[in-house]
């Protein structure tokens, strides 16, 4: 097989072992005689796989026992809603920061759910770039502080954490897994899998028991965490073969040492694709230093013309998905967790001949 | 391998042929370099699987132009919510049909959103039955009648319709494609996909597009149909390997003959299984005649210590998830389309095997 390099954001590249194993096992599971797409969500077999899932996460990410995982369905998407549904109370108002595309959407959701200020916007700003963590303004009471880790679209990641003194609601879907981060702050983590945990279609969320119990009983039972909590993400038929794949994914997480392993790895991915970008007049970097992400590179040529010959010059050597948002254009690499050092150096090798030739 | 018969009621068996070809595509899909786990939903391989899962659709159940086909997320029990925060005005009511575990959950959930008419009510009646279509009294003016096409646990399924004057809202999670029927009193359909579709992880929703125009502002905008009816269900990112496999499905629905010729087959299987219930004085079904599922065949033994032994000893002979739902007990055959008539004959032979030594 020809195995491309695969740059797309989102559904994204996997481990290659991660996918033999799906293959190898697909028709019979572990010899029960069924495809794990056919398996019981109550069965032995599935069981043992949610279990597996949920205990790699916790070590993982060191997460204390005041907090449950939960494995919904309907993406970061599903959680702009659910999130102000479950935790924004009548006459409480919620902190946003808007600091892409991302962001803007969980703020047009909690806009129609509950009061929500928006106490920074950098969203429209070029370069891309976070707000300063040092100079928020918190506004008092409030319910949480909502931000979003890692900006797909623009390129940035929040290095440092603010400090709100309320719990941090965070959408983690582009970097979860990708570093370790203290969770204590954090009040309410959600990620829909398909960058860093699997394959689209599971969405973990990870929240703090004592806020999952402010829902009120308006809110449809389906839609309050509570009701996950309370039966083990089996109120419904969980995604099983997302949370299946996920599962493979942290054991291989596991295996490769952890996230201090996965952060050096993601840095040094990074950091080769970022030198080039720092040392060349002809590629221009899109976020400002401080503020960009180990995961989404974005970048610009001279020209839209040169972006174009580029992205399609890049695909015939195997080097697929690097075209940016169509929102914003420009180049983008996603270099997730999975995605191999290879093809980081396949990338750095054409970014030079290419620059060599049109430069 | 040796491949069980699997009367699971959902997730449930998948075509054999069908999950093959995922086994052997898994890696490369179509020389494409990868998985179609890994790729993105919006090129062109997926972009063909989602279209081709549409028209499949469409061909099958003879979809008119103006309803839409939507993938989403979250299964029924989301939609036991979405349906009546798209479809179910401020002062206005909505009937629901009670007949069992599922539509109770539905009611619930509707309750909580807008004023809900239990107009009929057989969730308790012992044998499992159905209210008789012709004797149901409408409340007039009702946005829409809310009925369960089939009742997965209780083992009963509508035959004909009711004509209530106001569209149909149908959960046919557990019989979806089993059957051919006339849509048009069907205002909006939904399925689960884990039982006749599908692996877990998609829903399948079928809407009149005037209907879903009826959506108040104030309704989150993911968890609005006209939402994904704009964006042609890529609003947020799809459960991609879901909708794939339920392609699939539906094309190997289709070179079987489509549903006149799913149907018959299911007819057939069921009718050998209800055969030995009418002939047995061992064997009980525990729904009314005429409201029996082709799909969930229900039946008690003369003690509970009987059933024991009976789904212990059929589990040894590799027939696989016979006992009924923990809520009620007793033996439940899922013979959905995908079951082959050869572990309906396996089960035949076993249940009068059983029977000539315990009866």
């Amino acid at each position: 097989m020809a195995r491309v390099f695969n740059f797309n954001p989102g559904p994204a590249v996997l481990p290659l072992e991660v996918l033999q194993e799906a293959q190898a096992e697909l028709l019979d599971y572990k010899g029960s005689g069924m495809s794990i797409l056919e398996a019981s969500h109550r069965g032995k077999e599935y069981m043992a796989i949610h279990q597996e899932a949920m205990d790699n996460l916790r070590k993982l990410l060191g997460i204390p026992d005041e907090y449950v995982i939960l494995f919904l369905q309907g993406g970061a998407s599903g959680q702009f809603a659910m999130a102000p549904m479950n935790l924004l109370g009548e006459g409480q108002s919620a902190d946003y920061i808007n600091s892409g595309a991302w962001a803007s959407k969980a703020i047009k959701e909690a806009k129609l759910i509950g009061k929500v200020n928006v106490i920074a916007d950098t969203a429209k700003d070029i370069p891309t770039r976070l707000p300063p963590p040092g100079g928020l303004k918190f506004t008092p009471g409030a319910a949480y502080l909502h931000l979003t880790s890692n900006e797909t679209i623009a390129g940035t990641q929040w290095k440092v954490f603010p400090k709100p003194g309320v719990p941090i609601v965070a959408d983690m879907s582009s970097d979860m897994l990708s570093r370790p981060f203290d969770i204590r702050p954090f009040g309410l983590i959600y990620a829909g899998a398909q960058k860093n945990l699997g394959p689209a279609g599971v969405t973990l969320v990870i929240v703090r028991k004592d806020l999952a119990e402010r829902v009120s009983e308006k809110v449809p039972v389906i839609f309050r965490y509570k009701t996950h909590i309370e039966e083990n993400s089996l109120y419904n038929t969980p995604p099983c073969f997302a949370v299946y794949i996920l599962a493979l994914v942290t054991r291989w997480v596991l295996k490769l040492g952890g996230l201090e392993a996965m952060a050096r790895l993601n840095a040094e991915k990074a950091a080769k694709i970022y030198t080039v970008l720092d040392t060349s007049s002809f590629y221009k970097g899109t976020a400002v230093k401080e503020c960009r992400s180990d995961m989404n590179l974005t970048f610009r040529l001279p020209s839209e013309a040169l972006e174009e010959t580029f992205i399609k010059e890049a695909s015939a050597q195997k080097l697929k998905g690097l075209k940016g948002h169509r929102s914003v254009g420009g180049v983008r690499a996603s270099i997730y967790n999975a995605f191999p050092a290879e093809g980081v150096d396949a990338l750095v090798a054409f970014m030079k001949e290419f620059e060599r030739k049109n430069g």
